[in-house]
């Protein structure tokens, strides 16, 4: 399709443009070092991204009215601090912790490469992160978002319909004229089934070195780019 | 109070950061000037905005839904143009000069004064305008937000409580920890009803050379300054 019926990118976060697993990990092994405390720190941190997808589940299916991923994350690590046998952290050394989600750093060519798609589109996030969290990573690491849009503003996580339609509804443009970018299948099939354009970008690194998920597009995507640079290259950007 | 208890600025923008009795005039003399219709554009401005207050009445007061700024600004825009007998103008037209309000000029020291408080602090919208409204105006001349919060957001028009709950609450902030900026006395007096710090910045020619009203500061706010730039300099930015 042609780039210039496009007038805003909307982005996945997590995993698409910071890098979750190396941050969750750095910081979890940097607060328990100073205690003597030491655990597989890669197992935690997959640990506390696998309860993620069922704790906005019971969101997603009216099990419990909206809540932040800031408190679902919370909640989930309330409960690995128990599995893990991590005793004698403060309430405020759990915040902070709790917090390394609002402090990931970006994939090398997520800055520059955002900074060029800047120049011609609206960029906004889709995540389900809450605003909160993508204001303070972003302003952290210089993120050039113009908007903060997803799961908070939506009442509602994806991958449901309703958080695609109020990121388009709310730029004021046409779904056709939206392009999702992600690194997950998922997002952008459900996406395009509320008929904004996609685009997927490998993040072959996004679960450690044995990935096994969403190492190639697995569905008719308009656009395929190796990441941000080689996106905002095929755009034209 | 100290300064350094802050952690976000929120920003009313009509009036506050941008001149829209200018812009509006400027949009509606250029686009009817070339089809020969001549009106006092300063009164057409005057009586659009007059319809504002109104306008959002309807919602605020639960006697229809909430429906953006856009939309109601369309609707007083459609019973202008009939009270002012301006007959001829195209849909497209019509919707482009209901989208001046997108295209407004800052006052001269907004740019300058928020990149300056941006280097310290998170910097948010907390206006009545929709979220592409803001996005595209502060993409058009470079206001520098981190987000765009607000009525669209919070789905109720200032100065209801929500839309000041829903600001902080988004932010991730406790209420002292956030400084309301606005020109207007009413809206300071909401927001610190709902614990906001607040800052006056008179802007004496939002509404013409006989404003009237918002001239000086008309309650007890944290700062007063005489424009952002002073803002930031109190601020210690």
């Amino acid at each position: 399709m042609p780039a210039n019926e496009l007038k805003a990118l909307v982005f996945d976060v997590f995993g698409t443009v910071v890098d979750w697993r190396s941050g969750v990990i750095a910081a979890c092994r940097g607060l328990c070092a100073d205690r003597g405390i030491e655990r597989d720190w890669a197992a935690f941190a997959d640990a506390w991204r696998g309860l993620y997808q069922p704790s906005m589940s019971a969101v997603r299916e009216d099990r419990r009215p909206f809540v932040t991923l800031d408190r679902l994350h919370r909640e989930s690590l309330d409960q690995l601090l128990r599995e893990f046998a991590i005793e004698g952290l403060s309430e405020a050394e759990i915040d902070h912790l709790n917090r390394a989600w609002h402090r990931l750093d970006p994939w090398p060519d997520s800055v520059a490469g955002l900074s060029r798609l800047r120049r011609r589109y609206v960029l906004a996030t889709l995540s389900n992160g809450n605003v909160a969290l993508i204001v303070n990573m972003a302003k952290r690491v210089g993120l050039p978002w113009d908007a903060v849009l997803g799961a908070e503003v939506a009442r509602q996580y994806k991958p449901l319909p309703e958080v695609y339609r109020s990121g388009v509804e709310m730029l004021g443009i046409a779904a056709r004229e939206c392009l999702m970018v992600a690194a997950h299948n998922s997002d952008l099939v459900a996406a395009a089934a509320c008929g904004l354009r996609t685009a997927f970008i490998p993040r072959p690194n996004e679960h450690g070195p044995d990935q096994q998920s969403d190492l190639a597009p697995e569905g008719d995507y308009d656009w395929v780019a190796s990441d941000l640079l080689d996106l905002a290259q095929q755009l034209g950007c």
